[in-house]
């Protein structure tokens, strides 16, 4: 039976109708529109409604939900913390869709463990029992697949690797977001091109062209492209810090898969063979023959597939993750 | 039903019995005496019969035998990679043992995982679904437990934390054990004692009593205790990176609990709350609260301990992990 998939983002909510064996049959996409609070929660459901109702008119029943969320679902009470929505620091997500929809089971995963359920069920971890998403983009975050289930630890936080550290002494920089996302996602990078265009006063850089403040991630690989050299000191710098967290995940999981996806996986795609050649300086050395470094086959979809395994594995009572 | 547990280390060789609840009804240990390949298995099977024909003759019937081993057991074969036992890179023991004792089921683990089920059934972790027993002697190794079973990998060998990246650039002393085991583990305390004796000439140090070979990380610290100088930058550095590795874990897998064991916990033992500060700098904040930082409570027994769990699954037919 057919299952309803949401993505809830910072910015945007997707739904999407998935059957069974993971064909999309339907996709719509909003944006917040600066929502914030219980507006969000209105949205989602209001969004669900019309998908089950649409697809009630086309003779299709939905049997049950899924719904990423981009922080942490707490699986005991279906709250939900998400720092980019204002007003969802112990939000009751799943209380108010069983509230609104009471015919249908509903269950919510953080958007990192989505990410890896849904390369997991339709992308590039299929046939894997260990895997690890590594979704860099703004922040950096990672889904764990465990033997199979996702890893949830003690109480539904374990995968926060934006807090990796990577790299001694301590520097308060670190302080809000981690060692490994302060230095290597996607603000990071900008973060980073600021300081190194500050400290190597030397180097012409057309990076010099924008005001500091206004230079993202993106200008920094633009400029790498174009043979910038402040750009490839932070890209070096980037390669090696993302291999050494990938080298980290190696030698603690053994996974058959690292998977990296995320907004900046999207440009530094080509970089893969490099950071393969960093993590494997680092990495035990038997795991990381085991290991492939790929990737992300769904793109910004991985989300919703994961939403949608999530609802399937609801459906059919097997353990959620 | 009593079960026998063994657990083979580097040097030596422990045999117990313990029943279903927990306790130890005889033991048993033996020097490997530079024994290598078939004589280390031949001696293991020895005193596993010896155990046996012992119990039988108190009336006591073992139910199953569980070993421990210090290096890796790959489950589909039950074949031991053990580097330093010489001869032990792809020993055959499962079937040894089977051969040997064929009325009873054996099951085989790393050292690293019996620490933690060790813990885990009568130790600081009887509580926990979701611990990590970092194991630092003369190597480290992590026994992760994950959701109530140990976690493997896709080919065993899960847990290999000498292998963390802690601290760039990459340096070629890492390329036999790792980052974190080259500057932490009992012989990274040694080594690193003596490459700082070298800088820092302008220091006394009573370490230099001592041919730079003969230092050992016990004298280390009992120079900390006196108040040396190059031991206590020695001891603060390991603090250091102790904190960082602890740190990952927390970050990464949410524990309720760090379990510090080996050799060196121990003696650094008193370190913890400063272990705790340190790891407190840099791991997820929510995940740092939820988790408690112990000394193991099994201490060189864990590994026994373990293996008796291990002995106790299999016979129930229970999940082994």
């Amino acid at each position: 039976m057919p299952v309803l998939a949401i993505d809830l983002g910072g910015t945007k909510l997707a739904t999407a109708v998935f059957n069974e064996d993971g064909r999309m049959l339907s996709e719509e996409q909003v944006l917040l529109d600066k929502r914030e609070s219980a507006a969000v929660g209105a949205l989602l459901v209001q969004q669900a409604t019309k998908a089950i109702t649409i697809s009630q008119t086309k003779g299709i029943t939905l049997s049950s939900i899924g719904i990423s969320v981009p922080g942490i679902c707490y699986q005991d009470s279906g709250r939900v913390w998400a720092p980019n929505i204002p007003g969802w620091e112990n939000y009751p997500l799943r209380n108010e869709v069983e509230k609104a929809v009471t015919s249908m089971a509903v269950s919510i995963d953080s958007d990192r463990a989505c990410y890896m359920l849904g390369e997991y069920w339709q992308g590039v971890a299929k046939d894997c029992t260990d895997a690890v998403f590594i979704a860099v983009g703004t922040g950096i975050g990672a889904g764990i697949l465990a033997n199979g289930n996702i890893l949830r630890g003690a109480n539904d936080i374990a995968g926060a690797a934006g807090w990796m550290a990577l790299e001694r002494p301590y520097d308060n920089s670190y302080t809000s977001c981690g060692c490994f996302e302060t230095n290597a996602s996607g603000d990071g990078i900008a973060k980073l091109a600021r300081k190194i265009l500050q400290q190597q006063t030397g180097y012409n850089s057309s990076l010099r062209d924008k005001l500091p403040a206004d230079i993202r991630g993106q200008d920094v690989f633009e400029a790498y492209d174009a043979g910038d050299e402040i750009a490839t000191m932070v890209i070096r710098q980037c390669i090696e810090l993302w291999g050494m967290a990938i080298a980290n995940f190696i030698s603690l999981f053994n996974p058959q898969k690292i998977i990296l996806g995320g907004g900046v996986f999207g440009p530094a795609i080509p970089f893969i063979p490099a950071i393969r050649a960093e993590a494997s300086k680092w990495a035990q050395p038997v795991s990381m023959q085991q290991a492939t470094i790929e990737a992300s086959a769904l793109g910004h979809r991985a989300g919703l597939y994961g939403a949608a395994l999530l609802a399937l594995r609801n459906t059919t009572k097997q353990k959620v993750s």
